[in-house]
């Protein structure tokens, strides 16, 4: 059975339809829309509508409330908390954007903690804005436990991942996005539907022996990527969503989830900088070109996030390729 | 030939007049020696007296300035500066430290960026005294180009180093400190010293090619840890430290560089974050002890430092013990 391919207008207006359907007010669905399909316009299918059935079961349970109204509020002269009122991650990170840039401008650098929400998507979505309003960014949310800390045999950690990005000369950016587990949950799970092997690495299974099965893995543990270095990492995101910022480390949400197939309770950190008012303001950004030129000139190198940039380009006209059985289940969640 | 035993006051001594005659005045020798002994006291060879040789070399040289006045200036209501004068590293960082602290109290969260400065230390030193004030902190650095990109074959990044510190319930801290490369820089210097290989992945020779032997290492390219993962982190530090704050990236410092064996020059980005001004001020520390509890519970598990932390306890009484050779070596620095 082939792939079915939609444009992204058509893709993006399916998406509306079933997050409507099933409980989103017009802020939450445009706002999850637009996250889903900025994954499908750079070919990320595991950010992509892939997520839409677990939105779909969320809203169902009643987990995550589809009419949230996120507030933000100012906590120090140089840090915002946004209370996201049961909702999906986007429509809250989308109202604490701008007043981070602002704040970010004004102090140099600020904070933007955003609590009670639920996140299922990429973090470079979330980042690349920032950098095109030319600021440096950080992003970093914690999940359920899924990840054995190095050296340990038991789901402890989420996937936790890291963003960030740096601003381009052209007004685009520079953006990265990894999971600190060695393999994305999301690409684990894409694995295990189209029944192939996961990378060596990527997990342990419920007993902690190393498998390369992919639903071995789902039941028992991811690993972090580069063993201690990475467990560090991910520890490190468990106390800045968890600890510092006041929401559930990965293995409290993990006890708070109802396990509709939805995204958890959680929270998420954001830190932006503004170079400008550092130590360079006319050189900065010709400067990091500079960093990118010296990577380029290397044969073979790419930067990250350029096959997303390169794919952007293509998918207005030639559209988006979705499984046949993926899009099936998305049609049917319109009923 | 057996290994010297010193307490740590001698060698502090030792350290202390081998700075002094070599031009360094007395607040440049002092920060600098508790850099060095703070890494001999939790037994961390590879940053402690193994180092002298080469910040002499940078003071017979006059590459470094060994009667450096930092100054420190505010650049923006949430960021600091300091200039560090052309000296090494810790007297900047400790005259820039309280102000971080306090900055970040009043503001939640504030940048410290040291600019024209010689860094030839451990980080974990420099951020645990901002998490023992009860500060959340980041610290990154840059190098001379010594790490090949992932996908890359000549070395263009540097090992960059990025930790980050927690404070404990006990006012102690859980501080992390790791190259970006797969294996530090000061280990693989120390493993050709002793004749010992290098672990696979840690490097290519001046051909591209893999190799376990540490010397071709040092002529070739050392790796990221991680692969593309921990080579984006490694970018990002360059980033950070290079075009953010005003200073050089890894290649540019490399081209600086007399190459006298010491420190090339550079810049180091802090930043820290005051726990109390976000989300649970009555919380938070004993929601980072849950997350290092249910670590603990994991058996084997051990948190980033726990063996340094243990090591601080014993050199007091039992001294510390250096190859008779390097010994000799330093004593010959006093001349």
């Amino acid at each position: 059975m082939t792939d079915v391919n939609l444009t992204l207008e058509d893709a993006d207006a399916l998406v509306m339809r079933v997050l409507r359907t099933n409980g989103c007010d017009e802020a939450n669905a445009r706002a999850v829309a637009d996250t889903v399909m900025a994954a499908e316009r750079d070919i990320c299918h595991s950010h992509g509508i892939f997520r839409i059935p677990g939105y779909v079961a969320s809203l169902r349970s009643g987990k995550v409330n589809g009419k949230a109204a996120p507030t933000v509020k100012q906590i120090a002269p140089g840090a915002l908390q946004v209370d996201a009122d049961r909702g999906f991650a986007p429509l809250a990170l989308e109202r604490g954007r701008q007043p981070l840039i602002d704040l970010a401008r004004e102090q140099g650098i600020a904070a933007l903690a955003v609590r009670d929400m639920h996140h299922f998507a990429a973090l470079w979505v979330e980042v690349e804005p920032i950098a095109e309003a030319g600021l440096a960014a950080f992003a970093w949310t914690a999940a359920t436990p899924m990840v054995a800390p190095a050296g340990g045999t038991k789901p402890l950690f989420g996937t936790n991942p890291m963003a960030f990005a740096w601003p381009r000369k052209d007004g685009s950016s520079m953006a990265f996005d990894m999971a600190t587990a060695a393999t994305a949950r999301g690409e684990i799970m894409i694995m295990a539907r189209d029944g192939k092997q996961a990378p060596p690495g990527a997990g342990i299974d419920a007993e902690g022996n190393p498998t390369t099965d992919p639903n071995a893995i789902l039941a028992g543990a991811q690993l972090p990527f580069g063993g201690y270095k990475g467990s560090a990492i991910s520890m490190m995101i468990e106390l800045l969503v968890g600890a510092l910022i006041g929401d559930k480390l990965s293995f409290e949400a993990g006890e708070a989830d109802i396990k509709d197939g939805g995204p958890p309770p959680g929270g998420e950190l954001i830190i932006a900088i503004d170079p400008n008012r550092f130590g360079d303001p006319d050189g900065w950004l010709a400067h990091g070109e500079k960093l990118f030129d010296a990577m380029k000139a290397q044969e073979g190198l790419r930067l990250p996030g350029e096959r997303r940039h390169q794919n952007r380009l293509k998918t207005p006209s030639e559209g988006i390729f979705l499984p046949k059985s993926l899009y099936d289940t998305v049609c049917g969640l319109e009923a």
